[in-house]
């Protein structure tokens, strides 16, 4: 597409697409070294199914200006990967929009480290690049992925599936992405990095999803906070979530953060970014459910239970509903 | 995702998805409203595959601040599935990424024509939103678009596929993207607005492109350039591309600027915007082509040939290589 401004002919964009992103797809049949103006995705079985999902991050809104680009491109790349997991897919590759600041003093440098960073996590996850755009931009680093996915047809989980009776369920721990960005920023101190590590580095739970394709009702990932995903459950499906807060899995970091900062329990439950499975079952499903996680070893708790009526409500150690006073969670505008 | 930054309450990002993006995927099942993590592709039959493409805009890179946002949604939109049509694919839907900036003082007023546009193109080109994600932003409004179409297998068109004795061909007439942008800049006379139109609301040959899947050997869309574009089948083809300038199909619009500007000439061959399909074929396939144009009622002109040897030779009425001045066509940096 022609353009309104000036380039700078210090990087030519096929030159970038041949150093940094083709060896990102070598792997991935149908993509042609990126040469092409589509790439084709494998024929699948018939008893299977693609899942599509997207997401962006912005310089500044989602991630800090100092924080590392390897990391940055590998969160971007982690919170798609985690949407996928909430559907129970099977991760098989993305597509990459990388939006770069045209001042920018040494693109290559972080288009490298982004690089770095997919190479890294394309082998964690087994998954490979497909397609991509590059552009300039004269605001701030932007990254857009969609990410393709594959689960057995009419298999994914849905944020719509809970009924009343079922048990309420969240893998690992939660609070740590929120109590992160407050080390990530100073605010915490930083005898915490291991939280800071996880704000930077969730750690999508697709083996889970997978395994829960066959055992969950509902699923959501925990990206915007505890309460505000619950809700999305509780409103799609049109039931009431309740939340054992006392049952809620935290991790030693942030239970000693707690402990000096009581100002801070709440963040828990509506600060996000942890990426952990918020999933519904049935009661009899409990023997899979714990299989699942000694298999995986990840830990996995039963946080509360599906009701008839609407909303979420978090309920103290005596069974008394809190009043939370701070927002339940993140939305973007 | 958390952020960084305080937000702006006057708007939700789940009301913006319910109320301008929710309808626009209404006819596509397996999107769920846009309410769950993901969207389900819909099974395909067992000769066909899907192809994927990605493109990204940017103000003041891609379109001017000016421009209105109805236009520039499906500007976007329809550079994607120009994509498609190049690879011979049906479109069948798309993702949507919208950054927004924070400061704008009217968002909604924006995304309702952003939707507007869309839903205006949708019904055009039978096609539908299946994902998506908005976010916030300091930059630039920034728009990146995944667009899903369907081939049958093996019959999508490459750039690759070109081969010493056939044909190069191209559709529609070229050059009035590049000088509808000078008009649009108020560098040309506005009596020439219907190339300005032409450079905002681009008219992918989709219909085209699927017939030349059964037709054609190697194609690109004229994006950045024809020669730009042209260099790319010569160069994956491991081919030479003769152009014979004399033969270049332009508008009586686009005639008359040059018959007053001579100097704007080379913007034909190096401008780019136009989305025409350039393609090579087989001189034997010269009746099927002429036959599809007739039928889609598109002007399809022989413009040259494919040779032993590499890249791209433009000759002028006497059979001599023109040397051209400026750079052969737009890279993004």
């Amino acid at each position: 597409m022609n353009t309104l401004s000036k380039k700078n002919d210090l990087i030519d964009e096929f030159d970038i697409i041949a150093k940094f992103f083709t060896p990102l797809a070598k792997d991935a049949p149908g993509t042609f070294g990126l040469l092409e103006d589509a790439a084709i995705l494998p024929t699948i079985d018939s008893h299977q199914e693609w899942v599509v999902t997207v997401e962006s991050i912005v310089c500044n809104v989602h991630f800090l200006p100092n924080d590392p680009f390897e990391l940055i491109a590998r969160k971007a790349l982690r919170v798609t990967l985690s949407d996928l997991a909430a559907m129970g897919a099977k991760p098989y590759g993305y597509t990459l929009t990388i939006a770069l600041n045209r001042d920018l003093s040494d693109s290559c440098y972080l288009l490298e480290k982004v690089s770095h960073g997919l190479t890294i996590d394309q082998a964690e996850f087994g998954i490979h690049l497909i397609g991509g755009d590059s552009v300039s931009t004269d605001g701030p680093i932007t990254l857009a992925i969609t990410a393709f996915g594959i689960t057995n047809k009419a298999k994914a989980l849905r944020r719509s599936a809970a009924m009343p009776g079922q048990d309420l369920w969240i893998s690992g721990t939660i609070g740590d992405g929120a109590l992160g960005l407050q080390v990530a920023k100073g605010i915490l101190s930083k005898q915490y990095s291991d939280l800071a590590g996880r704000y930077r580095l969730p750690q999508p739970r697709i083996s889970l999803g997978c395994r829960l394709s066959e055992i969950a009702a509902a699923a959501i990932d925990v990206s915007d906070g505890l309460i505000l995903d619950a809700s999305h459950i509780a409103n799609q499906s049109k039931c009431r979530l309740v939340i054992d807060g006392g049952a809620l899995p935290i991790s030693e970091s942030v239970s000693r953060i707690i402990a000096d900062h009581s100002e801070m329990f709440e963040l828990i439950l509506t600060g996000g970014d942890d990426y952990e499975l918020l999933f519904t079952a049935e009661p009899e499903a409990i023997q899979k459910i714990k299989q699942a996680g000694y298999e995986l070893d990840i830990p996995i708790t039963r946080i509360g239970r599906v009701d008839s009526g609407e909303g979420v409500d978090v309920l103290d150690h005596n069974g008394i509903k809190l009043n939370l006073l701070i927002e339940p969670g993140w939305t973007h505008f």
